[in-house]
């Protein structure tokens, strides 16, 4: 999917997220680059999938591509590359700019709970078999900060039956922010 | 903050977010559309907080602004609008986009775990007295859809000491898809 123009833009979406944010340009300015961003809007659906990636996606276009963490041609996704070790676990490192935001100067606690979602989820995954979220709980031990360094991993801790026991973490700087512990499943096919 | 002109600029940017996952575009379009986005970014942020807007706001700019949920200069953030009602509870309703999937045609389950994350804390939240998430529990019920009304609530249910008990769901139709309870505090100050 690596010659889909779209992922290129995406990125720049990013940026003017960020930029959208972070402004103090004056207001001529800012209108009439909202003016510019519709039109390129208009130009961009004249022809476009009818709806989500996941279930419109055709042969250019990844199914997970717009997927709200890894999903390269979503400007909401960090994105997320997971890497799989080869003991099974989970990890990825990424860093969360000014459009994260909760706590100022913080990473949003429900930020740090999507990824360890999605994080643990990917520990559990097979090849063509997503596994579904049953519970998941969440410990903040301390705040995590934006535009720093960030690490977060997952393992299977056991297996009962449909239940897949999962714990992880988010870290900075060796020190773990928040804890996860989830149940996931595989749904009946 | 409703003549701040950068909030109908992250409204114009969202409908940007959703055209760049679902552009079936040709490559020549794709390509131009980010270059005149690159150079609006540019010119955006020629004059820009040196940062996230929760800490470098200033007088024309909420200091949640730039929150991931309800921050209205924030293209991320659906935005979601919390009602505090007269009983303590809050509540909100809103409808999430193909920028939000997980699953095909679903939101992601960290997306609901990140929402509960805010509205429970938003049941806590006592004016210029932010809570934070201490420990944070969800439990999956069904899948929620993408581009429907979801309705979202939370309630104080206990206070004990400095712990605060807080409990809330995400529902469509009726029906709940996502349960939460958490356990919040108040930061010493």
């Amino acid at each position: 999917m690596s010659d889909d123009p779209a992922i290129e833009l995406a990125g720049s979406v990013r940026r003017l997220i960020d930029a959208t944010i972070r402004t103090l340009a004056d207001d001529a300015t800012i209108r009439a680059a909202r003016q510019q961003i519709d039109v390129l809007t208009e130009q961009l659906t004249t022809k476009a999938l009818a709806g989500p990636a996941g279930i419109h996606h055709d042969g250019r276009i990844s199914h997970v591509a717009g997927n709200v963490i890894i999903g390269r041609r979503n400007a909401i996704a960090p994105p997320l590359t997971m890497h799989h070790r080869d003991d099974g676990d989970v990890e990825t490192d990424f860093t969360l700019g000014a459009a994260y935001e909760g706590p100022p100067g913080h990473v949003h606690g429900g930020v740090c709970a999507l990824i360890l979602d999605h994080v643990l989820g990917a520990a559990v995954h097979q090849p063509g078999r997503p596994a579904v979220t049953g519970t998941l709980t969440l410990r903040y031990r301390r705040p995590t900060p934006l535009g720093v360094a960030l690490h977060a991993e997952a393992r299977i801790r056991e297996t009962q039956g449909s239940k897949i026991f999962v714990d992880g973490f988010i870290a900075h700087g060796g020190e773990v922010t928040v804890e996860a512990d989830g149940i996931f499943l595989f749904p009946r096919r």
